[in-house]
């Protein structure tokens, strides 16, 4: 078997499962046998045109499975061992990346290389680049399930929470609850704030918040949700708002929702709105408000992966109740359309192989 | 009614519970009739001898109650209103304050006020210094007697765990599971770390560290700790130590476990032993290892009062486990005896009035 | 004599010197008997109604004097001592305060009192609030004319500068070196930057940055200084920007000139230009290039008057060389005057009483 | 040629200059012809036995050359090339260089290859390790005098200066003023510290010391130093003390004259004295002082050098102050024994190729 079926960008607005060889890996590369992925709405992003990829690429950044091949400098791993590997793949060489942005390696969102700048991983076996630094073992108290949400999802979504720079009690709150706003309210609970407000309108997706630690669930359907916060805090407003939707609204609505010294923390994609983002000077102080706007891209790297399996081991929360679908990757395409169309309360599919 | 009830004093080594003038309050200060105390193994250390206090002084300083007098500069609160104090009282005004260290207020551990500088607070009413930044409302869903584990207890747990500095997912260790040992843990599992192990040899404490967070429990008494450790992480130790108990072995136990990089946290009271306390040289790499040592007091003000009743709020943690015994105040001197004497599996009395 | 002069605003576009009552302190006060002031941009804001305050109400937030009369809860200050006051005076009791948001003292921007919430001090007495937390000292060897930069100029330049959270050897930018761009240079000197742009068309003010520390001047007049920045780095731009003109260009060339990962530091006061601040998607890597904004309000508190005196003290800069005219009191609405139509190469007008 | 002379010590206790085989670099190195080498006291500690390396070993750590060979993977680089290499080399990929503790590269102290792991660089060409990250080039206007500084010097005594967590304006000691020392000195300079204590009792060092920014000298051969500085602070002490000497009473001395709140910053190597380091209990708070300790190893790759070479481009500090002496390479045994007895006042010895 030298060739193998990988899910594909044949052009702009389409996808497709098409055969490819399977590849070997360099000197400093790991070839993966996928067994589970996530779909993620970046691979949507992308085949409606937000990123600038070959037409023919390999769609699909988080996925996790077997080892298969090995390169000749890399040691440590076997084959048929179960790993996981980030959708951010630093060198951990470069000068942004020993400067503490390995996101940001070689260039700005360099990090990211599946689909950008390679084949991603929806195909059934995948390259690992930079295997050393950035392939990592599952423990075998981790289901394959469960790890491969530390492709991206929880790795994001934590990075939204510490990026909040909480003092132990800090309030908080997320701009919606789809998968990554999910991550960043399991992530808040995990670094120590107290009330966490969830912004959320579907009652599954509700649920799901108080379950990860939401303490307080704002519809916004029910009425504009700045002042519900606003009136819920007695006019003070939160310590820390983190942008998990990537729209302008919700961009502006964190600025307001925030205290004086309030953090800003962005883990949106800002892909379908090109206009650029504002800040309100009201709720900026003038500039003298002390608050402050982060940013940021999923922190990938083999210890990153690591640290959020030794979290999973403790149990304190699961990340497989997000996986509200799943279908072999034959249907993947399915699965696919399915999440554009934001069908039957779908939160994240799960793509078995 | 003009005197009231307080545990003093009288002398090195003696305690007696006697008639004082009711308090009335300063300019800038609320005196508070008391309903809820600890006692805590400070002031077994203050009786033995270790703090030099007059003769007389009233013991004290983990009490919650009703407002009961406001002096004249004092606004934003009411008689009869429920309010807790710190243990450690800054002015928040000195240098000192203004710098960071609000528990070094005006010299070296300043803000620690209660018996060491004025009566205490194991008394029918007590005296509330500065009381505009530090007397702090207790809000109506946390009751009294969780409340009251704010003032020391949690306070100076949850220092430790924020000495260790975790990043997410960070391993950790804690020397002694009494209950600033299992307010550490709470801290902890509270800030992120991953894997916890708790030293601790009483079942009691053991089963109350696993329900805080503890995923390991290393017994000292079935083998030397630092080596349990060890061999629990494959050689690697952890990323942090909380000393927790007071005394030079855990002290150094906690030098040894360390990863290089790692951090030590010591919130134990080393009043015991007066040697110096030693850092061998092999575990901090002669001076090269990366590793830091992180000292302080209990830290104090209303905010960080707040910030842990709003944690309370959420229902993560309840801190009444820790309490064993309950004492009318006329009985404060047997709690007080059963607890120098860790008769019947105490961990925490609490007296009420 | 029981009046004084006192330079106010008696109407929106309007300024005039009255006659005022000479103040008591209140208990926590202290009136100072003014010997030197600097004029601020702010002033000059005020008085075209940026800042809704009362008519009549005294000008001015940068002054240092003697002291005069002092209230009767201050303790550790003596008549006729030379102190100095900072622009910002935080109560240091509130949740903001102990939060470590002493600039948004009891709600956003409160910190900031003279002219916005009393009487200011371009008068011959003026009255400090808070004293034992505010009023500072000033050291024998650093004279009143250095002293009063620290009022505003210098802790604010210093934040602009912190702001930046520099890694030994970052390079940053500064656009526009009026005295608070020009402090923001010195502050970036002193913390440890490499290669400092400074973006400014005044040959003074060039002159001026390269002796506080400027590697590199970027004229404006003579191309874009975000393309002479990117060209000057080889296309990498730099770690940190300093916004201190307070207007949109600036602000967005902040963010245009940062590299991944890096800082945009807030200090100018967007007051001039009411739309909101604007942050491009492009330079923003839609959210995830891993930059951050910081902004805030002129750190104030003795505590932080008492650090700059101890820098003046060393020598390593004299920010004296920013007071380029000097008047008299009497002709105190001639400086205002110039310094509203940028007369004369002016940068900072030192009024002596 | 296809040998070179390196100086080895044959056995503990003894050097020579003996003839190797010029390298050849493997895929990911790359191999510099030597011009410039400094001795560092590590080395006398080497050979006196305090470290455990191979009969043989090539000494040195403080290297710059011309790049003369360069391995398959590694691009970037051209021969010829003037480079620089620091004293540690961190992989960059393990979990401990991931987690921010690069110098604990697989381990503790890893970092560390020179002599410890592989032949070091006093030789007239040698091999650089992951070349990638570590190989830095030497900017035009930085001479090859300099930028050997970086290579420990200046990356050491700079976190010394990094690891006292200075907030703008904070006082602070370095105990000794030999190369790392003065160091340190800069680095304190460089990092915003106000009035800096250098304890040293030769003149020359002494005055090297102003030159580099300390404002006061304590001499200690005129008194405890402990004593000197507290009285010079009024009792006060100082924010953070460095410890550059690597000896018990220095190490102590730095816990006594910091302040409650200080930082200890240990860059001394402790290798002569064998015993314990010692916290005082007084000088600790007994634990609740508030204080910290931090210690740490050079910080190496090639970003680090870098940034001290863009620091060194400002001009505002010249290390080749430090080199009283210079040797050519067939004197280094000479320049050995002189560094050993202390001898001519000598602080560095350079050796030129």
């Amino acid at each position: 078997m030298s060739t193998m079926k990988a899910l594909v960008m044949p052009e702009i607005g389409r996808t497709a499962v098409v055969d490819k060889p399977i590849p070997e890996p360099g000197p400093d590369e790991v070839v993966v046998k996928t067994t589970h992925s996530l779909i993620c709405t970046s691979d949507l992003h992308t085949v409606k045109g937000a990123l600038p990829v070959e037409n023919g690429v390999t769609l699909g950044h988080e996925s996790v499975g077997l080892v298969h091949a090995i390169g000749s400098n890399v040691t440590g791993f076997h084959e048929g061992q179960r790993v996981a590997i980030n959708a951010v793949i630093p060198c951990f060489r470069c000068r942004n990346c020993q400067s503490g942005f390995p996101g940001q390696c070689q260039g700005a969102l360099g990090g990211y290389r599946y689909t950008a700048q390679q084949d991603g991983n929806l195909a059934e076996y995948f390259v690992v680049p930079f295997a050393v630094g950035n392939l990592a073992p599952i423990p075998d108290s981790v289901s394959s399930e469960a790890a491969v949400y530390a492709c991206d999802m929880l790795s994001t979504g934590f990075m939204g929470a510490e990026h909040c720079y909480l003092k132990l009690g800090d309030t908080a709150a997320v701009f919606a609850q789809g998968a990554v706003g999910l991550s960043a309210t399991i992530g808040l609970t995990l670094l120590g704030a107290s009330r966490i407000f969830a912004v959320e309108s579907i009652p599954e997706r509700q649920q799901l918040s108080r379950t990860f630690g939401a303490t307080d669930i704002i519809d916004f359907t029910q009425g504009d949700p700045v002042e519900q916060i606003m009136a819920a805090t007695g006019g003070e407003g939160v310590d820390a708002a983190i942008e998990a939707f990537g729209f302008p609204q919700t961009w502006e609505a964190c600025l307001r929702v925030t205290k004086p010294g309030g953090r800003v923390s962005n883990i949106g994609y800002h892909g379908e709105v090109t206009a650029p983002l504002q800040v309100p000077l009201d709720a900026f102080g003038l500039g003298m408000a002390d608050k402050s706007i982060h940013s940021g891209i999923c922190p990938g790297g083999n210890d990153r992966m690591q640290r959020i399996f030794a979290l999973l081991e403790t149990g304190r929360f699961d990340p497989t109740l997000m996986t509200t679908h799943t279908f072999s990757f034959d249907d993947v395409e399915k699965g696919f359309s399915m999440m554009e169309q934001k069908m039957d309360g779908i939160i994240k599919p799960l793509i078995v192989f």
